[in-house]
């Protein structure tokens, strides 16, 4: 009708929403029609977000949660396979777009605040990759987690990158040579989430972990956070030279003082910024 | 008896069985009466399948098994023993199997197919890194893992090269110092192998997982496997910048056109070489 | 009164206590009314009596226990808060404590010797470092670890060292990131512990764990765990390369000798230095 013609287009909704609770944001994957795949779009506002997130100083913690039934399946496959028309069959745009997403995993991990998935569904190929990038996890007991590229002829060779560091090697080797989803309790028992709640309170949960952490000193947390992935990737003694250092910046810095101090006259530490 | 005397003498069985079911290659140690240990003779004969396998081309998995109550006993203790008497005492040799053995466990993981275990009985010492060197591990009910070097003054060294990436670090160092076996259901949840099923259904399983892996692109796994192991020494900056480049690559194959295609298009991709 | 007063003063009660049970020595924290923090005076008659172990060819293993409700609470923070008044504010002090403490942890790992946990309380901060910096560990079903530094403005840095290399990364990073303990039993489930025993049989069983091992070859105890630990850091080729020379010099060693032979002949072996 000409009434309904002469309205402007309903705006589309934003794919990624973004909200503050206490200190925490929370972002939300929202593009459910499309099982939240990772799009260009989807990872450069990740990307983005997490950037903000990084610069807020009135931000102690993130939640990455999804609505619809799929927490994210992986790259969004339409998007890449449009691009095999370019004259370089797509070959310039598929590595940007792994670079973009690699980027943005780890923009995760050097966050210098905890990030916690809240895990709705299922999550696969790059979203399980996205889970378990993420500091902590927190699944429903009906999420599930596969990283089955090997079905449609594409390894899921960047999220064996962060499920390898997650999970022990044979069982990763079977999620990805099978491409088999695992179920919540699964994934907890070999290391890929912490917690699995009841369906429905996931996002509560992870918002109340996040926040948890939210309320320490967020010096001592950025400092603990990066510490924490350099020292894995070094040799015992090395790891030992590194944080013995760290410990020592850290005992000098003002947050220490007033937590220790705190500690031993027993009462509660306040900690700068907050 | 001279009738006896006069027949030709029996032919030795073969010490490895070698069948093709579907298009799993199923290699099954021989040698019940000896535990199936890792003698000289085993380890090349191993060692000539698995690169008979990496080679042709209708074969795109394989299955380890073992015939007899033990998987296997690891070395060969009277072989090793008898070359004491060399001038050396057995040095050169010792080395040299050592070295020989390593080999063949080190192209279990650079096969460019699958390669699962079928544990039936007790896998002991080298019996057991052969377990661990496999991509996936299948479990009887009735077997059990043990590296019990330790108690005949042989410490299972290279054994828990292999171990030692399989599962975590006080579990791979009690059963390295103490030498008790672990029945399958630990070795489960501590993530040496992948399942435990039924006694008598351990090789038909794992035939059925590797027949699984079998029917995806052969090209996809064989750029897959090589990548997990590959990334899994690396740094995360490294892994993410190899995997991006290998995700790039297979993206420009025919395969993951074809798979990505019928997986847009909703029907059943046909992978290159079936 | 003034007979008291004429009295000497009653001795204090040695920090560290030091035992021989069998071939073990048992090294149990004696400071209970402080939680058995790791003062420097702790840390240095821990440091002092494992190089004693070392050397005293009698003693084959180690057991650490503690006494009083508590395993260990980590750093003394009243001991290192009263060096913020010297000049540098304690700068130079921490850092030589968090350099002795680092060191002593790695004389455990060092150490050619198993060394095995007794935790009978709760173990936290660097109190749960030592129990992940020793070989093996026993714990009591009262028993409870926790890194929470982050509760107090020093994050657990040092200790997660430790953590790291016994459990999987998201398990890790709860404890470093909430601070809460987990019980007994969620340690077995995550690799911190090897076994969980009735209150109260702690010690006990972790002195039979040692007594077991102490009862091996000493020389192919002191081999392999060395290896082990070397091995773990390098890549798949260089640890096989390494471990199959370690094999060799094994072989050629008196106890694998009379190991072997013993084991062939089935009878008991007889260990140099028994």
């Amino acid at each position: 009708m000409s009434v309904q013609a002469a309205r402007a287009p309903s705006p589309q909704p934003p794919i990624l929403l973004r909200e503050i609770v206490g200190s925490v944001a929370v972002l939300t994957l929202n593009r459910p029609a499309a099982r939240n795949s990772l799009s260009e779009a989807m990872i450069g506002q990740l990307h983005a977000s997490l950037n903000a997130i990084a610069e807020d100083r009135h931000i102690r913690a993130a939640v990455i949660a999804a609505n619809g039934p799929a927490f994210s399946a992986g790259h969004d496959m339409k998007e890449l396979t449009a691009r095999r028309t370019d004259p370089d069959r797509g070959r310039a745009y598929f590595a940007q777009i792994m670079t973009a997403c690699s980027a943005m995993m780890q923009a995760i991990v050097r966050l210098p605040k905890p990030v916690v998935a809240a895990v709705q569904g299922i999550a696969t190929a790059a979203g399980c990759q996205l889970v378990a990038s993420c500091d902590l996890a927190i699944a429903s007991d009906a999420a599930s987690f596969a990283t089955p590229g090997v079905d449609i002829g594409l390894f899921c060779s960047t999220p064996m990158v962060a499920l390898s560091r997650n999970v022990p090697r044979k069982q990763a080797m079977e999620m990805l040579l099978t491409g088999e989803p695992i179920p919540a309790a699964r994934a907890r028992e070999i290391g890929l989430v912490n917690r699995v709640v009841a369906a429905g309170t996931e996002r509560e949960a992870a918002i109340a972990l996040a926040q948890q952490v939210a309320l320490k000193s967020a010096y001592t947390v950025k400092l603990g956070k990066e510490a924490f992935y350099r020292q894995a990737e070094m040799s015992l003694a090395d790891a030992y030279r590194y944080a013995a250092e760290v410990m020592t910046e850290n005992m000098m810095a003002r947050d220490a003082e007033e937590g220790i101090g705190a500690f031993i006259e027993k009462r509660a530490p306040t900690w700068r910024d907050e």
